[in-house]
């Protein structure tokens, strides 16, 4: 028997009344598990993307305060309806908003960090042996006002709560049945990963995957919380997300992930004086521009070019802003290319295994794929190649590596 | 130019973007009528509907906490989107939860009445020159808990916080241009009314006018609030409820009222021992059914009959209840009509001008109308009658005492 366990379900796991009332099922089994429940719920199915809309209706720039005043009735709605399914199945239940549960935010609006929870109200009723169900993505912030807390911010409250609990697991339930080597719609024969490293999964996530945001597994990480990621609907166990994932036999590489939604940026020949690249990024940081891979050619004749990787959406931003950079520091000026994307491998095995990178680089190369940029990490090796190629060096890469099932 | 005004805008006011855009208009026009403005509002339109039906397929008794929980989203949406509205057309505004703006409630949940308000928030963004948006129907119970205040709880956030902010108005905007007459529906003739006072709106309301729910009018006698019903999407100048209503020649009846949900109930051959009635109505009021009209016909043998009105929606529940209690005082048994309904005249000039009643029973026998039960208060008289006979009484009372056109 288990202390503490922290559930959470996304969206699509209280999409409906069935699905609610299958959650509630789910929660209360978790009861033979463990002495006390925690719920993490987020805003039913598309309801976050309908209240979004409907603020745009109104304006095209909703006021942010507002916005997050909008946003956190989505939670609300989920908290309420389970917390009844599960009071009607004779369990003692209470829902309880993100400012009532004593999660305490930043800021900015809409995507404010957790600063500290408070979980005074949890822990009494806890000690009522209730089960407790939390309004996920959302926080109060010093000025007392409703926020939330922005991309992946449901995953977030499940994990920090778990630490300020001390929960003994984090179960993360949604609707697929865990952590695959790779997209299984990209490549069949990708296989569940049945235990994965906090530093695998960040650059997992980092990388493209989609299951849980990096902000999360670094909490996770920081205080030791053990996630399991799985499925609303099914029994299947899932993944587990821990410290140190011991095995008999290290595996090198743990998945494949890969990201289309990247541009490829060019300044040409720039003039080679010091501080040069500084000035360059230090503008884009200014807009919140994020860059990823950077490569700078070693300079002739006293030019440089630099190129980077941006993501899709942040293409139309970048461009004027880049132009005008370009012609301020003298270079000769800017090309990009949006037909590209990022396929990266990841593993802890890395580490130790020498000419892991020459094998990837020869399993693309045996597809015929060019590598237009290259970055590594400890535990990740990424290349930039034409989008048109993702699949197949996805499945290249699955079984060059020994992912295949 | 005033002060402080209170608008309230009722769900149909801000059913939609237009409707919510419509509103946003009004409240940045009486920013020439007076210096600072707070907006009631109330969810847009059918939600409280939608999400009572989303908590009754969870479950047939939903636990009323949640069910607070759930309904407070409402309101909390018509809040956010109206502020972002205002927002838009560069006028400074704010939005709060009834916690956030200080309103403090009792119990039970789903019915809390209003125990204080503390506006700090309130006070503080108006001195900020904002806009303040409050939510409707909504407040903090002792527990910390959100809770509803039940039917005509956004009008009574409205008027309480006039109260408490000593507004020079309160203005309640809904989808009418006033208060009538009588129900325009009914009675094609019906005129609205320019002025009424606290004690007739109060007649009306609990004669079945839908227009303001009692609780709010008598917190705006009780405080003295102006208030002025009048439509959100015409600018013709509504009806003004206040404590005096001069005018040159006193009208003696200002409006006739109708209520279709009546059920006469009667429980024959009661014995004449004192204490009886106490006994039948003590047993209805513990499980909470209001009763109405009272008759008890004069004894005869030692025995009596009493007569009472219930609504409709009590019938099921009080049958039982009151055949059992007739058993157990033995009497001869229960025997209702729920084909019936009320009509009623209301008017301050009552108290002023005899013949009043009078004149009500000869226009109701014109039209060859039986009274089944009489009751009287100062302002107030209403008669039972059969329901077939509704149209046609309201039309000719309002005829014989002078409210057509």
């Amino acid at each position: 028997m288990m202390d503490l366990i922290v559930m959470k379900f996304g969206g699509s796991s209280v999409a409906n009344t069935e699905k609610i009332l299958n959650a509630a099922n789910r929660i209360i089994e978790n009861k033979k598990k463990a002495r006390r429940i925690v719920v993490v719920v987020s805003a039913p199915g598309d309801m976050t993307d309908d209240l979004i809309e409907k603020a745009n209706e109104i304006t095209e720039k909703p006021n942010e305060r507002e916005m997050d005043m909008l946003l956190a009735t989505g939670e609300q709605i989920s908290i309420a309806l389970l917390s009844m399914a599960i009071n009607n199945k004779s369990h003692d239940s209470i829902s309880f908003t993100g400012p009532q549960a004593g999660i305490y935010a930043g800021y900015p609006h809409t995507k404010a960090r957790i600063t500290k929870i408070m979980p005074v109200k949890i822990l009494q009723a806890l000690k009522q042996n209730k089960i407790v169900i939390v309004a996920g993505f959302q926080g109060l912030n010093p000025n007392e006002d409703i926020t939330t807390l922005g991309r992946g911010g449901s995953d977030l409250t499940a994990v920090a709560l778990a630490a300020a609990l001390k929960a003994d697991l984090c179960e993360i339930y949604t609707d697929v049945t865990g952590v695959y080597t790779t997209d299984p719609r990209v490549c069949s024969a990708a296989t569940k990963i049945d235990q994965i490293s906090y530093d695998e999964m960040l650059e997992m996530a980092g990388s493209g995957a989609q299951v849980m945001q990096a902000r999360s597994i670094e909490v996770a990480k920081k205080f030791n919380v053990i996630i399991e990621v799985k499925s609303s609907f099914s029994k299947e166990k899932g993944t587990i997300i821990s410290g140190e994932v011991k095995k008999m036999e290290e595996v090198v590489v743990s998945s494949v992930t890969f990201d289309r939604n990247q541009v490829k940026m060019s300044v040409l020949d720039l003039p080679d004086v010091p501080g040069i690249a500084a000035k360059v990024f230090g503008g884009l940081a200014k807009e919140n521009i994020n860059v990823d891979m950077i490569i700078q050619s070693s300079a002739r004749d006293g030019f440089n070019d630099i190129s980077f990787t941006i993501s899709r959406t942040d293409l139309k931003k970048t461009l004027p802003l880049l132009r005008k950079l370009s012609k301020k520091l003298k270079a000769q000026g800017v090309i990009y290319d949006d037909k590209v994307a990022k396929v990266s491998i990841v593993g802890v095995g890395m580490k130790s295994h020498p000419g892991v990178a020459s094998d990837m680089f020869n399993y693309l190369s045996d597809e015929g794929v060019n590598i237009h940029m290259i970055s590594t990490s400890e535990i990740k090796i990424s290349c930039i190649i034409n989008d048109k190629n993702v699949d197949k060096s996805v499945k290249a890469l699955h079984s060059g590596f020994k992912l295949d099932k």
